[in-house]
């Protein structure tokens, strides 16, 4: 960590600052430049990142060098993580193909869905059963029976399942149902339900805040790899912004961009990035050929009648198409499905 | 509601159409333009907004005319609601001088900076026990014990306390110490936080979400008012942007824009807004002078050896300066502190 | 356009707006709903936008149901244009590589980028006279003898050369020696700069600005096709963000939106919108399997010398590299270079 | 300037990097930390910010310590400049009110405006004449017609006036009429018109663009000053963000933060930032209470019948209301006007 001082810095703050970095434990190295003097902090930077240093009288800034996660880093872990989900494995050049409607309205739809998205080549099934929903009086979700409808449709179709979990207490429920935890966007800094998905050993598909740089997401996921959990996934959702005719902007960038830093798999979620159905197969191409591990899809067979998110969704046979795109890149890129 | 068709649509899928609006209870008024055919639709559009009308063939766009707020709205509530904390009341003229430290960090620390805002003029004492960190690695808060530290050291100083609240399961032991709730940028859309405070009849202060529109921060409040809770203040404290230089961008605008639709107090958090205590004075200054109903600012004695966000803390006397102007704003637009 | 009126507009206010509609040639068609009236105006919108509608008293909000650009739609022209540079096509299957340094620093260093980018497959060489530096101190172009060894070195290549205007002066020298006009992202919305591009007849390249809608893009479009001047290129360059660890953010998903609305060819610039080499090869990569006309790379060979953004400056072996993912990608998704 | 070198970096690559600084004419200071090698390199940090030190192998990052702008900081003038437009001063505790229609209309309409802005307390009146127009089909501006009237406007009424200049070319003829060039927001990166504003030592008002961070706008203010004109005067007119309500965000914050780094005054237009005049009153109230040295106001006798941007106008009796809220407000923060 390196602390610039400020021009008119006083003797007595510059010794007061080494006196209160040698109180905190680490060794200060002074360094006069022609405008400005800096200070040089040796020893373990994760601790001292939690000390308000820059609120030390005569400094300007504090700048770290180091990153602020450490189990999820690359330097911490060289290789690629794979996460196996059922028998799917996600990472180290196997792909995920996760496919659902947003919401499980009922078993028969639920049932027909995942046949279509199945024969065409998914290999996780998605849906959700709590749901976060910006309006009180929009549906909220079937809850356990929802739960109970996506086991059993995923046993099925031999399609392991993962589904949303939204407050800490869902986790036992949760957990008694599906193969893998989602924690949503809007959850990616709700601290507590981390931890607690940390102290399983399930899983978890972790979506990036919608106001969350890669640092951000890359400490959330720290959180859960902290607690015991090794199994975290990655996914870029989109994020907000100005441009208004897309419903949040696809950081396709994060995922080289993570890969550089990380070794966690990272897949993309152009549905929720989009929310458009005629963007949805590019954004799905573009995320394989960056060197996703995988891609997460809402599918319907109605979206007219969809319970929830029905105008992003895609129909079964669109699905199918932008399947056969991703098996042809897949090969280019030298990734496998699965 | 009113729906644009595609340049092309066939007479088939605008029959499609009007018999949807119709099967779901709804009335359509058909109009032919040069360019566009539109369809009003006469109905409860509360209703409408959740069905996925867009997913119909041969729609191009969906047009809301009405806001997806009822409870938050002007409309439904003409006059500026007062939000009553202890004696403190916020709103409708009356302006809360909410300070305190971020965290509590000890009873005799807490004592001390209570009595320096208390007699600079803060009504009201606040300090985190429950804390939200991004990283796994800092101070997490002193949970049940800082509770019972900032309750005693509010009794003591004659101010009513408030406090985070992260996690559902926190409501109650938050609720047997603090006057009021607050619910983080972070869980703006806890959908389960917010019905549950909603479920209390103890006043709450929302914050807003980092990437969060007054619309969408008005639906949240609406999750609590729904549930019968009417006693909530809003808080503005700073969206994500790409100006690196301040913390976050303080959307002082927000404050006459909630104004305009909502009959809530809004307050003013120009802490966590700027994260620089030399640019809080003066943003503080123009929240007054912008109508709001009051500022939250951290105030810490020894920001240098502060556990959690030191760096952004006004110092006791710094607060005190800033009260003076306050208090002269207070009179030139007509409130009174309190 | 449709009118929505507030809800306790006046009969007063009310016969006033139609009478201004009437005024301005436009036919009204009131509609009353449950809670709020509105007006449809039939005629043309285009002329109507230029309207201050919203200023009426008794008005809510104005909502359009056109796009504001006409020339750059699809709906007025159906097929995908083709832009013609020298004797490489871009658009309706054939991508433009661009490919050289950010600026044009000596007749020898280009002459070996241009070799090696023409062996690797570039079909377009670029490099800067003028330049846009943020910095009044930074290096600032060789202006016309860099025009003169861009225009050689592309001869002697058989490369057609595209390189910035920044300046309406500039459009004659400029001209005298490029294929292709650059407009910068910090120029799209120079709309004289716009107009007397829009006034040649040479291709023109216009990148999106950094905060610019794809609509805002498309208007600027409109600027030059309105001048009589076809030869629009798109370029996707990143836009400003929250994200600190890239540039910009690459809008992966403007590829197919402005597709979906406009029968422009659109390329992408990975090298501008992330900054960082590690990320440009994967989003060159997506930008093929997303449908972009081609790609705009920055090669330098020796990025650490470099007048002007050497660190976002691919080598020549990794642009060879990346060129043969390249002709891969364009197999599968049915396109050819140039 | 420091630079930190990756966890593995060779022994030659570290050797490269000092023969580097050292060929450039620094000197280079190696400190091994922990986990970390960092180099300090002493000399000039204004040349050294131009080399494309990140390019180097081995190089993880490269931190600046100095701020990139020298003429504009408070180090190099630490007395707030002021700059006088005729007779007003502006800065140093002299607020400009600056007030007036977006586009000069016709001699008549101006004139009974400019009465009455005059009489409100007004003390320099705005109007464009060349106007830059997202839609090439919006009016575009009277041209010299419009200068003239401007001009004779504000003569008549004792007033001082600012009119756009869009385009270098344009800067002989505006300067004939007006007493401040106005650079507007899209322009703020036109480094051409920037430096040759520069060259005239007419005053300058030059508009914080759209994504332009307080950094880029202080490092457009040195374009103009390093050509030797010294009479800048900066305006925060807002900023483009994933709020819709407003037509951009409006940083308040700007205010305080420009004048931590600069000498330069700053002032603000809540028109623009805004573009709803429900909220301009409140928004013009904060700025003078945040410190701003004055505002910039649309104000149009028939904002239905404006030629441009009249939606977002004052009515004259609006505006007087508000004049004497700044009035009063003037005085707390100890201000006059003009």
């Amino acid at each position: 960590m390196i602390i610039v001082l400020r021009p008119h810095s006083t003797p007595e703050q510059i010794d007061h600052i080494l006196d209160r970095i040698q109180e905190l434990g680490f060794r200060a190295h002074l360094s006069k430049g022609e405008l400005r003097t800096i200070i040089g902090v040796i020893g373990d930077e994760n601790k001292l990142q939690a000390e308000p240093l820059s609120a030390l009288q005569g400094v300007e800034q504090v700048l770290p060098i180091l990153k602020p996660f450490k189990l999820a880093s690359r330097e911490f872990h060289a290789k690629d993580s794979v996460v196996t989900v059922g028998t799917v494995r996600i990472g180290g050049g196997s792909m995920a193909m996760i496919a659902g409607p947003c919401a499980v309205e009922g078993a028969e739809i639920l049932d027909g869905i995942a046949r279509e998205v199945k024969a065409a080549g998914a290999n996780i099934l998605r849906g959700g059963a709590f749901k976060p929903r910006t309006s009180p009086y929009s549906f909220q979700g079937l809850g356990e029976d929802g739960l109970k409808i996506l086991r059993d449709t995923g046993d099925k179709h031999g399609m392991p399942v993962v589904t949303e979990v939204m407050d800490p207490r869902q986790i036992e429920v949760v957990g008694r149902y599906a193969d893998m935890f989602q924690v949503g966007a809007r959850n990616m800094q709700n601290f507590d339900l981390l931890r607690e998905v940390g102290q399983t050993r399930r899983p978890v598909l972790m979506k990036r805040g919608m106001s969350a740089t890669v640092k951000d997401l890359l400490m959330s996921a720290e959180y859960i790899l902290a607690e015991g959990n090794q199994e975290v996934v990655l996914c870029e959702r989109g994020v907000r912004s100005f441009e208004d005719s897309t419903r949040n902007m696809l950081d396709m960038s994060a995922v080289p961009n993570v890969k550089s830093q990380s070794h966690l798999p990272i897949i993309v979620d152009p549905s929720h990035a989009t929310g458009r159905p005629d963007l949805i197969p590019a954004m799905a191409r573009a995320a394989v050929a960056a060197g996703a591990d995988g891609v997460h899809v809402e599918v319907h067979s109605c979206p007219e009648k969809a319970l929830s998110d029905g105008p992003q969704a895609l129909l079964p046979g669109q699905f199918a198409d932008l399947m056969a795109d991703i098996r042809r890149l897949a090969e280019v890129v030298g990734k496998t499905i699965g």
